[in-house]
């Protein structure tokens, strides 16, 4: 453990009763003590390195994931936090298996890579068929069902470009991910190919669940990369008549146990209250989930880390989860919500990184119109580290189902230029995650923990 | 050249007229339409491929800057600028030649990659020499000149972690590369390494130019990377009489005659009054200079691409330069300061962009109180586009000399949380420059100049 500052300290603890909702003339010194902790000693990074390299990717379900759920147990264990628990969640079971593709026209074959969507089912053997090209649901929607009949549909819907917070293109394609399969089922297709949701020009396909619909058959599902759904495009103007061959091996087990990992910090003042710091320990299986959601991870872990580093002692518990299955039915966080309500556990307020290791810009927040009041009131403290964004908006899909009308949620906001270049692909790996812009984002949540933990944040 | 849509164009052109130092109602379209332009269509990130991959880093009074500003000059020719010129500057020519290093202790020998600082002498021949380490230039002012002959001096200062802005930490630190080796020179040493000012964990040392005292000999200076310096200090603590052997076969020639290049779009109502963007053509001469200042030359270029792609015709005159030799000495920005003034070139504002391609924060400004109003009522138009920061402070070193009291000087503010990790090193090459960060750049720019445009800026 790091000493901080005597003055500092003084400052702190000069603090520890106040608790009046108001900002304190020592928040700026400790404010500043913990990014100076955070950008001198923070182990984030080197966190995220053993993360990615010795564990790497970690879908829900698989061997990657216990190792995960160890590695995360040890380490709060190792930072000596009062109390380290595991709450079994069950999560499913999908194995990816071997995949590939091709297209061919004219006696040439054109390999591409390709990627299952998450909880695809598998080809069995090869499927191999003519490409009906749509670039939207709706296109697709308006076809005659007999030109999509027995055939292999291509969705091939760009993200807007033009949408400065790249989350809000995502959303804007993400249906042909979510509902392409099924929605192409059900004109009768043989399987359904997307262009990636990626903001990348480049080779690397993205995966992600599709949420197949009841009513329709499951055909497979599988994404190219931007640079291959172009090229595919360009070839079938050409040449309508190409044939698309894709074989996936993917299949579904049966669902088994896995854990949220909890560290707990005891409050002074408060103990059965908690402020929690989260992200999800699970990945895509390809890449290292190195911003989807190892950094979410590392900044919850080392925002606590630091905050004991520099000697602070919370008055209200704080309380670290480490999520597991976000990606694939948000099992980790619904079945934390739902045992906290059981158990009746009190939440101030839980935070979510998910956005990953990018330059922290703000919080977004869903809460009342007080809460929302408070959170304005410490901008002034946030400003010098350059965190403008104090928007009300989602927080995280880990901690959402805790919303009760209570509990302040919160989200870090980060610089989301890059996110969708790396997310659910094998370009989602260590080396896209900058030491400084990570380290940042830990320091950031530290702060938003300490301020309310301080000066609390109104429950009515 | 694309065309706008017919509204937004209509909006634009009731501007045209208007003037009075308030932001129009048409003000949010047009931008939207600048964002949606360079977004779309942005064609800055294929040019600093261009000049990365096929001129390469572009030193002043090299061969390789020679061909950057024939690129320079053909590009804005094929943008059908109304005008492109070249305006010759005398510059330094310096040679890097052949660099090695090397320390050994107990019969063993450590290579390390070394950089000559720029404008160093060579060493004529290798230099072997014993190593005395200090911290700062002040600890090396208190030393013993018998301490310090005949030796080595290693200046060991990290750029401080805490600083939000690295710019900020790069000042801190500047004083052992700047003046290093003149103050090891004065206490007798033969030669001095250093540090390299980088805030990365990695091997790649890092140049950039040091200023020689007249009062003192001049003996070599280079920079090792963070990891060696970190090393070498080790080493030399469990072994103080370990031997450092460096050589740099560095040197310098004549002076000549190279080119700032000027692109000119007339103005509609003051083609005599200038707004002017610019970033620097030169860099240093390791790396692909891609951040520094590759993104600046073609955010400045892509500004005005933008404004004329959307059919936008400006009131006044838009001038874009890219500066030669920023690096070593400013050549290229006194020299177009001091014509400027010889000729009454009249400038309302200028805009320089010399942070690198990452996410644009904001702009920081050089000018009056009524200026700096100004420009604080824009804010409302920019803060949808993620852009917070308006700041008085730099503007940026080509445009400095322009500084007359009267012409605003703008720079272009973009997080800083990578730049001193690639920057003047063989790291700051294309890879390092992502393509939405950099086109937000150059869309910022473009919007900024809009409003100079039409709004104008209170000159007095």
């Amino acid at each position: 453990m790091k000493t901080f500052s005597a003055v500092t300290l003084a400052a702190a603890s000069m603090l520890i009763d106040a608790g009046d909702l108001q900002a304190q003339p020592g928040d700026s010194a400790l404010i500043a003590g913990i990014f100076s902790e955070v950008l001198h000693h923070g182990e984030a990074h080197e966190n995220l390195h053993v993360l990615c390299k010795q564990i790497g990717h970690r879908l829900a379900g698989s061997p990657a994931a216990d190792s995960a759920i160890a590695w995360g147990k040890n380490l709060l264990e190792s930072y000596h936090f009062d109390r380290v628990t595991l709450m079994p969640v069950e999560v499913p079971q999908w194995i990816r298996g071997e995949e590939y593709a091709w297209y061919s026209y004219n006696d040439q074959q054109y390999k591409v890579p390709v990627t299952a969507l998450g909880g695809s089912v598998g080809t069995q053997g090869e499927i191999t068929a003519q490409v009906v090209e749509a670039r939207t649901i709706e296109e697709l929607r308006q076809m005659a069902p007999e030109a999509v009949q027995g055939k292999i549909v291509f969705l091939n819907k760009p993200m807007d470009p033009v949408a400065i917070n790249t989350g809000t293109a995502y959303g804007g394609a993400y249906d042909i991910r979510g509902s392409g399969p099924s929605e192409a089922a059900r004109k009768g297709a043989v399987a359904c190919i997307i262009r990636s949701l990626s903001t990348a020009e480049d080779r690397f396909p993205h995966t992600g669940a599709t949420d197949y619909q009841d009513d329709v058959p499951k055909i497979p599902g599988a994404a190219l990369s931007v640079v291959d759904a172009r090229a595919l495009s360009a070839a079938l103007k050409e040449n309508p008549m190409l044939t698309f061959t894709l074989s996936l091996s993917c299949r579904e087990l049966p669902r088994k146990i896995q854990f949220n990992v909890i560290g707990d910090i005891t409050g002074a003042e408060f103990p059965d209250r908690y402020i929690l710091v989260g992200g999800h320990l699970d990945s895509w299986d390809i890449g290292e989930g190195a911003n989807d959601d190892g950094a979410g991870i590392v900044h919850s872990i080392e925002a606590l880390r630091a905050l004991r580093a520099i000697g602070y002692r919370p008055r209200h518990s704080l309380r670290v989860v480490l999520f597991i299955n976000e990606e694939f039915g948000n099992d980790g966080g619904t079945t934390y919500a739902e045992n906290s309500r059981r158990d009746g556990v009190y939440h101030v307020a839980a935070i979510e990184s998910d956005g990953g290791g990018f330059t922290p810009r703000g919080f977004s927040m869903q809460g009342t119109d007080k809460q929302f009041e408070q959170f304005k009131r410490w901008a002034g403290l946030l400003e010098p580290y350059n965190l403008h964004a104090f928007r009300r908006g989602g927080s995280g899909v880990d901690i959402g189902p805790l919303k009760n009308g209570q509990v302040a949620l919160f989200g870090l906001t980060v610089d989301s230029q890059r996110y969708f270049d790396y997310h659910h692909s094998n370009n989602d790996v260590w080396e896209n995650v900058n030491k400084r812009e990570l380290l940042m984002g830990a320091a950031s949540m530290a702060t938003l923990v300490y301020l309310i933990d301080q000066t609390g944040i109104p429950h009515e």
